[in-house]
């Protein structure tokens, strides 16, 4: 069977993530691993009246086959947030539904990627975009996170050799919760004006700042060929997979949705429906407010714990919205080691490894803070600190 | 902007359906082009109890993230018929739940396939599936099909080739009708029996046999590296976008796993509730029974209609299940230039052309008689007769 196999599954990362999931599942183990949403976030009771209200006003319709792009109403009022919240000036036309983000990942993988082309990543970057594109087999440039933004002497290098996108999450970015200055967003846009690449903008944390105000996007809105990815699995519900991206370029869209029609015809179009009719019916920044206030809550009980019970020479981000910070150990510590001592205290994180591209045994991990209520967090952190005194000894 | 896209997204068929189903969506046209299952196969009422019921039961787990493989229960229910009604010997872990079938497609694309490798299809086979493997640039060894099942002598000739896998539909193929004997079925199983090539048995009508006899699987239970491919789409409703796949084989089921993981994650862990729970609480058999019941009225009134209107010299298929029908206009006559004068009368088909990896300008086309009532179809058939006729002279 082996034989059978093709190069790209082959060089797949295996489910490094998932296999930590799973060990952090147990029950008395206070998990930091996971980038799962707090519930508050899922309106369940307002969901439940959306469900009944769409299978009464558009019956089968909610059950059927429906079109590749998406429910039309859900791409439209996409569009008008957009256009609201960040000056965008784009329609429903411009706007795919994916099933959740990771499908748009995979989506951009394969209509841009043939085996050995370039592209720049994030150093570190969101695990499961490593894992979409690498199906393809392309050579990754990884180019350095600094407090700013990117490392734009990396970024220049990177860019003096072919490549055909560049991925990146300026807000609040996955794994380091990190964000970009409007400064760099600025020097980046300069840096791809007229250049035939491509800029991906994923941006699933955007809706969730807590501190400070919102940043414009690096190319949305105004770089030809650039694709803003969205969600609403962090502010509704991430279990209904409902995704979406964004684009000016109509012709990009075009062969993206060819592939999303080989990938799987369209997204739940009843999850389409509900989300939409939820939007209509509910005040959905008011829901957001209440997950943000939440959020700051319990990323400052995690930095607070930190700042107490980890030792010296310990450093982490301090982010201003989203679900992940990261903590850097003290030099020569493995966080791959610590985690099975972790374990065994009952507290897990994600090392930071599957993170790169081309690193091993960083001392780096993250946490989430978004899943635990602020009394777990600081407990969770106690054990954290022991472990890591333990091995600092 | 062109420069940047991959091999696999150029040679991607574009969206032909697509097309032929806007232009069929008009309000007035009798459509017997699309696949759409008739709505009585939706138990809307039925499902409605059962998304309050997991909602009041299950809380937030049916909105959060969940495991790639898919819902538990839901795997074991499954493996449970597949045992009863196929005398399979599987349990949950031998199914992965599968974003609709059509992901399914895409996995084995992505998990077999480097550019170049052979795989055999059926001639004519699922136009969404030649899409599918389309994207990872194969070459299609395309074996006829006749009324018992493949051409042998070609297949034991496409199998002296290099394949990686060879995709079948074999209970009320799409687009024929057709469906495998059991004598053919023997006979494939033995040629492949040792082999080190994948077989996959695409099975999305196997419930809708409305006439004869289940047969049993080519490969299902007995050939280790095979899949089975099944659905809910044309059972409960395809709106929700619930298929799985089935194989002996655990270390094949980790690579399509991983693959699934990188492509989105996991499959609407709400839709898997949903459909858990309406099958635990509802009589299955029975509902299916009243579509079958629909379906083979609906078949006999198309084959009726097609005897009374169609000229001699159109032969067509006469299925005992399922959704389609193929029809074989005289020699020399090409669908492709008849569609757009059904059009004009109001009634539309799918040309035979995009069925086929190595032909065009057939004289095929498909139909479908699900979604529509007898005295439609028989108006339908009336008019794509008269076109028939005055093309035919």
């Amino acid at each position: 069977m082996e034989s059978l196999l093709s190069d790209g599954i082959r060089e797949t990362p295996p489910s490094f993530v998932r296999g930590i999931l799973k060990a952090a599942s147990e029950p008395d183990i206070i998990s930091f691993a996971g980038g799962l949403p707090n519930p508050v976030s899922f309106p369940q009771e307002e969901m439940l009246v959306s469900m009944e209200r769409i299978v009464r006003t558009y019956g089968s319709s909610v059950f059927q086959y429906s079109v590749t792009a998406g429910l039309p109403q859900l791409r439209e009022a996409i569009a008008r947030r957009y256009c609201e919240k960040y000056g965008l000036q784009i329609g429903a036309d411009n706007v795919l539904i994916t099933t959740g983000s990771q499908q748009a990942l995979d989506l951009i993988g394969k209509v841009f990627l043939n085996k050995k082309d370039g592209i720049v990543v994030e150093k570190p970057t969101y695990l499961a975009a490593i894992q979409a594109f690498a199906m393809s087999q392309p050579k990754f440039h990884a180019v350095e996170l600094t407090e700013e933004g990117l490392d734009l002497e990396q970024l220049a290098e990177a860019l003096q050799r072919k490549v055909k996108f560049i991925y990146l999450i300026p807000n609040f970015q996955n794994p380091t919760g990190l964000t970009y200055s409007a400064q760099s967003r600025m020097q980046i846009y300069e840096m791809l004006r007229g250049r035939d690449v491509v800029l991906i903008e994923d941006d699933p944390y955007g809706e969730l700042r807590f501190d400070g105000e919102n940043l414009p996007y690096i190319g949305a809105g105004r770089l030809e060929n650039s694709i803003l990815l969205g969600t609403f699995s962090k502010t509704v519900t991430p279990g209904m997979r409902v995704g979406f991206l964004i684009s000016q370029n109509k012709e990009l869209l075009k062969y993206l949705s060819i592939a999303k029609e080989a990938g799987d015809l369209h997204t739940n179009i009843f999850a389409q429906y509900l989300i939409w009719d939820y939007l209509q019916n509910n005040d959905y920044e008011m829901h957001i407010a209440k997950i943000k206030d939440l959020y700051r809550k319990q990323a400052a009980a995690m930095i607070d714990a930190m700042k107490h019970y980890f030792p010296d020479g310990v450093q982490y981000t301090r982010p201003n919205g989203g679900m992940f910070l990261w903590v850097t150990l003290p030099e020569g510590m493995r966080a791959m080691s610590l985690f099975p001592r972790a374990l065994e205290k009952k507290v897990a994180f994600v090392p930071g490894d599957p993170f790169y591209t081309d690193r091993k045994d960083t001392n780096t991990m993250r946490l989430n803070y978004t899943n635990a209520d602020c009394g777990t967090i600081r407990e969770g952190i106690r054990r954290l600190g022991e472990c890591i005194c333990a091995v600092n000894g």
